[in-house]
């Protein structure tokens, strides 16, 4: 099923991080993949990553003529000049995107005179904090929402094509309207971007007393400011009024929680508490990791010696009593012999893991 | 050495999260342990855990007279007034409390005539989403700061016997003057959590179609955002005037990014740059994980199926090579029988690991 459809013949421009993830899976598949960049340094890396071969120069189409699909893996600013070219030189039969934002690169296109029909505007909502080829992976789109956003001049056989190549990804086809789509990303991507280089830029004056006391919350908060500053500049400036509405609000409701928080009275404390509860309900909305709604896993802790080995035996011993580990997070403790294991399995199979790993003289507190 | 000056005799009051963890540790350490609250339930699950015996009620010391150390986890505006009954008591020798701000309860307990020879405010960075006994664990310090903010009048024996305490719960004692422990929790801790409250805030109104394009980064940003509000009111009426500082300093970048975003011009982008780029720094200058300078570990990446006994030969792959194993993020991938591994290692293991898992059959890109 998950083949049906797919694309065998694929133009990819731009060998960026996502430009590659998808020749990387396409390659994978068995697809033919054309590759080009004006960055040679990143096209030749990426054909040496096994992602495809160049895409020959010249003004027509490529040898064998038009490719199922082109994806244009630009910058936003980038996508309707590239979009214009290839379509005059007949890269392919069907066109798409995969830039951040989607009104932007549609107006542009609609103005340079691109033909709309064979263009699907698309983003797959995945990334990482690191950028361009090397850091491409194959797994990248596996079970992430992938935004289609057509028009009413697109043609429906285009979109399907566009929707196959996300699926041949491992993605899940999300079609919605542009403007949505980009008021949408902006309150769960753009903005959040934005605040979190706010707070990270706040400690570039702090004294490493101060620092030494930050614990996770604060690198989980500033965790996404480590993003290269000049892809995302190019994000914000395309979004940009749907990201200032959010940034206004933000900014407005922390203004006037630190002015009720100098206030003092306990009226004032009240209405930031309602801030905090606004937060735990709409923090409560996001759905769980896997996409579905937010499914409750079990922990089990053990306390481990930090040495080779140790996983293994207490993995094994969770294979022994048929647990399947859903997540694993390890804490070590610096100067010490012992690390803190925490095991997230399904709620029913927690007093199983925990019974299993006692007997066999592991300390599982709780 | 972990365990010289470590106290033998403890009174804990207040079995919340805090409270009862530091019991759990002293208790595996063998001290004996007295438990109050007022909270009668609470009490009686941190008994029921193991965490001590009740201290028994009354005007004047516990039976065998005054503890080493009486433990005051209470909220921060409780701990004056609890101090100063505690010393009427004369329940210990040496009283500490374990609130997230240090200037206000200090500055109360002078206003009330507490004994400042006796008290030494300490604060263990430590902490979960959850609150209550029942999330206590007796791993909670392990490696963690523990902040304590002596003043002129505090007996050196007293710092001496709170850092013992400390220490024994294996935690890394921090000595700090009250209000630097506040403005630097400010900033590393109070504010990140109005923050990501702010931003979680958002997430109420929005549509299904976009909180289904959410990524692991508005998910980061928005953890903290789940804590307890009672919880949390109550540490940031305590140290507002610090808090506000830095709210007001984050809402007015957030206010002026919208509006550079809002003028359009490449100057006003680059503007917006210079604060992802201040973000960049101030995130890079956040210690690593555990405690020291951050420690860039290598990742290996594995593609695993998701079922039980994968993960035991995986980690029994890396015991067999002499691989020790730092770190583990699993990345599910709904709907299919994949996930991917990703295992952090020493930089020079990385290689090793890679080659062994290989032979083994795995696949491991790159």
């Amino acid at each position: 099923m998950a083949d049906e459809g797919a694309p065998r013949r694929v133009v990819v421009v731009g060998t960026g991080l996502i430009g590659t993830s998808i020749a990387l899976v396409l390659r994978a598949r068995g697809a033919e993949v054309l590759l080009a960049d004006r960055d040679r340094a990143a096209l030749e890396l990426a054909v040496g990553l096994g992602a495809g071969t160049e895409l020959p120069g010249g003004d027509g189409p490529p040898p064998g003529g038009p490719a199922d699909v082109a994806v244009l893996a630009v910058p936003p600013a980038a996508v309707a000049v590239t979009l214009l070219d290839a379509q005059k030189r007949g890269l392919a039969r069907v066109y798409t995107d995969v830039a951040s934002v989607k009104a932007l690169p549609l107006r542009q296109a609609a103005e340079l005179g691109c033909d709309p029909a064979s263009f699907v505007a698309g983003h797959p909502l995945a990334g990482r904090e690191r950028s361009g080829p090397a850091a491409a992976r194959d797994d990248l789109f596996l079970g992430r929402p992938w935004a289609l956003c057509p028009t009413p001049q697109t043609a429906p056989d285009a979109v399907a094509a566009v929707e196959a190549l996300a699926r041949t990804c491992g993605a899940e086809p999300v079609v919605v309207e542009a403007d949505e789509h980009d008021r949408a990303v902006a309150l769960v991507s753009h903005a959040p971007h934005v605040v979190s280089a706010a707070v990270a830029a706040r400690l570039t004056g702090a004294d490493d007393t101060a620092l030494g006391l930050a614990g996770q919350g604060v690198r989980d908060v500033t965790r996404i400011a480590a993003s290269d500053p000049r892809l995302w500049i190019g994000i914000l400036s395309a979004n940009a009024a749907p990201v200032a509405d959010v940034l206004e609000s933000v900014a407005t409701d922390l203004a006037v929680a630190a002015s009720l928080l100098r206030d003092g009275s306990e009226g004032a404390a009240g209405h930031v508490a309602d801030l905090l509860l606004r937060g735990n309900a709409g923090r409560s909305r996001i759905p769980g990791k896997h996409g579905g709604p937010g499914q409750a896993f079990a922990t089990v802790t053990v306390v481990i010696p930090d040495r080779p080995g140790e996983l293994a035996m207490i993995f094994q011993a969770a294979g022994i009593a048929g647990v399947n580990i859903e997540d694993v997070t390890i804490e070590h403790s610096p100067g010490r012999p012992l690390g803190v294991l925490e095991i997230a399995v399904q709620p029913e199979a927690a007093e199983t893991l925990a019974a299993e790993l006692r007997a066999r003289g592991w300390s599982v507190p709780g």
